[in-house]
């Protein structure tokens, strides 16, 4: 078959968007309906699609580009790499290898001793779970309804909404318990205290129930991410490390989203002071330049593969380019004080929301931490009744919100109610103020939109 | 944790293993025994450790470097698309991604239509089986013993070998068949057809033990990689192809490994002429310069997905920088003609194996296709015993034969009884018949040690 007889055409911007509906699958899309913006440019906190058209990225991409676009040192690094050795298998010990195996331990809390890389956050927490297995000699795995751990089969088993139905019939073992939703919980809580008490006690019944001598792991999001941005309240984190300590079970906290200064700490657990026994990370650790996760253990379950066969691997495990953008990134994170700069501007955006959330009918809640943050939207703030049915949107308004936004420079996406603000940790108050001023411009066709 | 003072101390080869050793997990290994070489230089068909010593790359490291180390053309298309642009999320359309994606379809078999980039082989299959239930309805899944899919949980359920045991209590509705792996079949067969229709038969009888209207795909590498290259008989794959089309069943070829010329074709498949439903597909794509992997879909497939919702997605789906390293890849493969010389030098390849097999008692089967070889070790060539038994090797004796072999300059891996033979497509005839005399002189103290 002969498609390509002239490379020029490619670079056609009609060209670009024929072929890419011709021959390229997207993810989570019926594929008629799709017309993919083409994109030629992007720098910061902005990219410009192929008609000029310039976009503030306020979700970077899909919650990655802590950097923002175009980072020259991590551009660099991938080059001088590329020159190098783009890659080597994973038996070898190579310097970019080592030196950010021990940023990462470097960065990660205290008790935290190897890491095991991998490419993306499903492929972390895969090796997550069966690292809990091992380590354990338990197999089954906990994990929260409306979380999302990624969509391969051990990954979407772990996830808690509709993206992990085509992984049924489910794996055995995996079960879920419900996460602190205070917001959306039928119970109203008299403090975080209180809601805190009633979850753990939840959990711990039915870790009681599930048999806690067979329980592995309890898998959860730091911060649940793209599930609407839901906060753990006060003591729920601690209240899961004492429920993990008295049974003997692997806390796996999955940062893929929330690690790496997106919550105004390096890793999100340090906001609660809380030890887990693994982490899962992805995304920021050199923000999507080249494909790299990982998962970090404690110095205990290291140890533990000291004469264990680790049951683990994959062919691009530690891959060079990808551990070479990794230590350029955390040394923009170190040289540019993002993680400082996401707590700072964290403030700048949590004002604003609060702002809109008094101006707007529509603004249920929002919540944010760091430059984390969801705006959820509702028919009624007094009965809270969500925008859209759980799993559904009939008239397509979210898709029609996220539209308006794009349509007037402010790019970023939704899930059920929510609509999901988290800038480059590279962002500037003024810059955040701009962008908040058009998400407030739209969120007043919404108030239209319940008030009919 | 201050463990960094000094960057530069990460350059000396005694820090990176210390480092290494300290603060990476390896894969499939207990963590203790491991003393990894340190590697500072690739080139070509060699690699260099930190004291000088070179190596002849005979396995394309994990059978992924087709093109060989630091290829000039593929590093600077790396290096010029992270200057323009390394990440874009996977909504929109860029260059790169629209043209890979007609390059894979052009170098596909004729049916194809749409391609789902992933990051690596795991990574296409977990998609691919989730593809086949989605487009059939179906839940079952068949593949074989002695397969490798992939470590991943869906990945690892379609594993035939121990490697999938951590993913256990297994997903419902995987079922495993026999591969025709005649070598060590208890039934000694007159031809290669009558071993096909006995594979085919008993496959169509657990078929419909099964439930024929229950499967939604039946999985298999093309030509069966690291489980010992082990090759179909005629007609195989056309008794499979005819299974499938009788009971509506998805047949999906694994060409991770056997892919992009490894065996003298751009895909496995190509040599017995069939015509897959769906192609899984990673390594040579990019040679692993920037971890990329697919699944390719056949126009069938591809049409069901423009009204239905494609259920798939990962944060790193076609990014850029693998684009760009697989667009330069493939032009490698076309310009160097480098599946014509995987074909070429799979014919001296063969010549020299069928050679050791004479000479050498130890030597009980050699299997070759293109530059894609395994050396089956036994015990006594007339019982055929291995020279380990299966899942074990309770004298170290094949990690003692690999040893030697890099001892003497000629690097590659075991699995069971098997050694692998699989250089970079690049090879010369001077160079294969230099590091193949390595091979045949540690031979003789496999002879030596079976006769003892």
């Amino acid at each position: 078959m002969e498609i390509l007889q002239n490379e020029e055409l490619c670079l056609e911007s009609n060209k670009i968007k024929e072929y890419d509906k011709k021959y390229n699958l997207h993810s989570w899309s019926a594929q008629k309906k799709l017309n993919p913006l083409v994109i030629t440019k992007a720098e910061g906190i902005y990219f410009w699609d192929s008609t000029g058209k310039k976009y503030f990225d306020m979700s970077s991409q899909l919650v990655n580009l802590n950097i923002g676009h175009g980072n020259k040192k991590v551009i660099n690094a991938i080059k001088e790499q590329a020159d190098k050795m783009p890659f080597i298998g994973p038996g070898y010990a190579v310097d970019v290898r080592s030196k950010l195996a021990a940023k990462v331990i470097e960065k990660a809390p205290e008790n935290m001793g190897k890491v095991f890389f991998t490419l993306g956050g499903a492929d972390s927490n895969e090796n997550a779970i069966k690292i809990a297995k091992m380590a354990t000699g338990k197999f089954k795995i906990f994990s929260r309804y409306r979380s999302y751990h990624g969509a391969s089969f051990g990954a979407a088993n772990l996830t808690g909404e509709p993206r992990r139905y085509t992984c049924e019939p489910g794996i055995p073992g995996f079960v879920k318990f419900f996460d602190p939703y205070i917001y959306r919980e039928s119970i109203r809580f008299e403090s975080e205290e209180e809601a805190c008490e009633y979850y753990l006690g939840k959990l711990k019944e039915q870790l009681i129930y599930e048999g806690t001598e067979t329980v592995a792991a309890i898998f959860l999001e730091t911060v649940t991410g793209s599930n609407g941005v839901i906060i753990p309240p006060k003591g729920y984190l601690q209240g899961i490390r004492k429920l993990c300590d008295e049974f003997g079970i692997v806390m796996v906290c999955d940062e893929v989203m929330a690690g790496w200064g997106r919550t105004g700490e390096w890793f999100a657990c340090n906001n609660w002071d809380v030890e887990p026994d693994i982490i899962t990370f992805a995304k920021g650790v050199t923000c999507g330049y080249v494909p790299m996760g990982g998962v970090i253990v404690s110095k205990k379950i290291g140890e533990y593969f000291d004469d264990n066969v680790l049951m683990c691997g994959l062919t691009y495990n530690a891959h060079p380019l990808g551990c070479a953008a990794g230590c350029a990134t955390i040394e923009v994170y170190e040289e540019e004080n993002l993680i400082e700069n996401s707590k700072k501007m964290g403030v700048v955006l949590g004002e604003k929301l609060e702002q809109i959330k008094q101006k707007h009918a529509s603004v249920g809640d929002v919540r944010y931490i760091g430059l984390f943050s969801a705006v959820e939207l509702v028919k009624d703030k007094n009965t809270r009744e969500a925008l859209v049915p759980y799993g559904r949107d009939p008239e397509g308004i979210m898709g029609k919100i996220v539209g308006m936004l794009k349509e007037k420079g402010f790019s970023t996406y939704s899930h059920e109610n929510c609509i999901m603000v988290a800038p480059p940790l590279i962002i500037k108050k003024e810059e955040l103020e701009e962008a908040m001023d058009i998400l407030d411009k739209v969120l007043d066709f919404v108030d239209e939109y319940i008030e009919k």
